[in-house]
């Protein structure tokens, strides 16, 4: 963590809040000019940054600070899963009005710190300023055996299409947020899987290690956009069955239809497997729902398959805050 | 460089600007969840990060473009340099206003590509979303043999302080810059220095390679400032003599001093070396100045020595926009 003047403080509170309790391949890692790491050798590294920014990402008088902490890191880790690899350090860049610096920040530490362990992503450094709104930018460092690591590209014709867990269930927890009045509470799994959402890196883990899948990508601005990229990496389309769709049972059918297409940040993953390496996925991994939703197609565009006959899927992914 | 909606055509433009031409250690940058990328086998990772947002470290009606874009990387490279390493990539996260995606985006990459090319350290990815100024975060990821990096902690009583090239130009050339009428130009030595700072990557490395110097960091806020931390980790106090302070020439001895102590911004080294080895320093390395300035001590604290006599020196790191 970089020290700036006047921040020496702030600096040494977080890195306080923050210290890891395990062995650690850092070296050196807040106090200095930069982290001290070591890469495990074989391994390829992940290198992915996000930002999480106050009225784009999160709303101050909405989400918890607890909240905030957990889902800037969770969902830079995200994308971690979705190459198939492992966690292993994160920096924060944080910028924050100096009326946040007591118990906001104490909160906001607190949920980064939960996340950190349980996501076994320890902090490297950073480095904070104070600005007028909560501006933070996450960068994660995962690894993944060498050759391992599931791209976007490569999917093919006949490949069926798999997705991870529910779908637009986070979709949902946003909007009980936005209709709720003040700070919101994980009072229901919508509303947790909003707030506190789990990066599936121990499936994405497992899919990269046994080399099931040939394309993977997570599910952060909804089905419909996501896939829509995916597609295009592979230079293929797809065929989506929507009776398959694993939706929230919450909501009426043709509801709950629609955050599962549509609804963003639910950090699952999206999947595709050769018809071979299908017979090989079991229904639930660790108790996590694995569902077929439809399959790739040669014909570069995506449909999904409804009982009113097929449609063409345009990408309507749903950003909470546009 | 991950794809948020609506912006992957924005996306697309910024790989194809930041593209590199010679054979990458990347093998999957731009365009997928994460980028992959080889570490050098034997080697450490120096991570580091970095904020430049306008109106805090930059004012956009008076930092073209083109030097924005190069100092976002330089400066964040400098993390780099003060411990000895070589930059190898860099992760971007950059939020800007509709209306500076046009020609401002355009300069914002000629500046961050030529640097990018001049530090060796190639884009391995990022994160972009609209906001209604330019916020920009910068990871750069580093390497160093093993056991070679050169921490803050370590100088012990008797080392001599070393600075490279001289000291308060870049705060000149902020001070021109926020006196002058307009977007600056680079028209003189001092605004250069502010506007495209060079980070000292090559007297860094040499120095770790030949363990020349007991500890080690860069002057991004003033050696007032930074060289308390440098003191405050090793447990230390120091002695400068201001005579022998490299500073410019261009102002009246006095003014030129207290720039020199307490300007910031001039991304030189600063680092301690053993009394024998200072013989084995050159004066110049590769035609950058190396300038003996005072001596550590053990009483913990930092003293300059005057024609007037000895006083203490306070940090007064000067933040131009405090």
């Amino acid at each position: 963590m970089k020290q700036k003047k006047n921040e020496d403080a702030l600096v040494a509170r977080i890195a306080r809040a923050l210290a890891g309790t395990k062995p650690s391949a850092l070296d050196c890692g807040l106090g200095d000019d930069a982290a001290l790491w070591r890469p495990t050798p074989g391994r390829q590294l992940i290198l992915t940054c996000d930002w999480f920014l106050e009225g784009s990402h999160f709303l101050r008088h909405k989400h918890p600070a607890d909240a905030v902490g957990w889902k800037c890191l969770a969902r830079a880790t995200s994308d971690i899963a979705a190459m198939g690899g492992q966690p292993r350090c994160f920096l924060l860049s944080l910028a924050l009005p100096g009326a946040l610096a007591g118990r906001w920040l104490n909160q906001f530490l607190s949920g980064l710190k939960r996340a950190s362990q349980a996501l076994h992503c320890e902090c490297a450094g950073g480095d904070t300023t104070w600005e007028n709104k909560v501006l933070i930018g996450v960068t994660v460092i995962g690894e993944v055996r060498r050759a391992r690591a599931i791209r976007r590209c490569g999917a093919k014709p006949g490949d069926l299409i798999f997705v991870s867990g529910t779908l637009g269930e986070a979709g949902l927890g946003f909007r009980q947020l936005r209709r709720g009045r003040g700070m919101a509470r994980p009072s229901n799994h919508a509303l947790r899987k909003h707030l506190y959402p789990e990066p599936r890196l121990a499936l994405g883990a497992w899919l990269a290690e046994r080399r099931l899948a040939s394309t993977m990508m997570d599910i952060s601005d909804g089905l419909s956009t996501d896939l829509a990229r995916l597609c295009k990496a592979s230079g293929v389309g797809a065929r989506i069955e929507s009776v398959s769709l694993p939706r929230t049972a919450r909501l009426p059918a043709a509801e709950a239809e629609g955050f599962a297409l549509h609804g963003g940040e639910d950090y699952e993953l999206l999947f595709t497997v050769g018809p071979r390496n299908a017979q090989r996925l079991p229904e639930k991994f660790h108790g996590l729902s694995l569902t077929c939703i439809g399959s790739i197609t040669k014909e570069r565009r995506l449909v999904v398959e409804t009982g009113q006959g097929i449609q063409t899927l345009q990408p309507g992914g749903w950003d909470p805050f546009r």
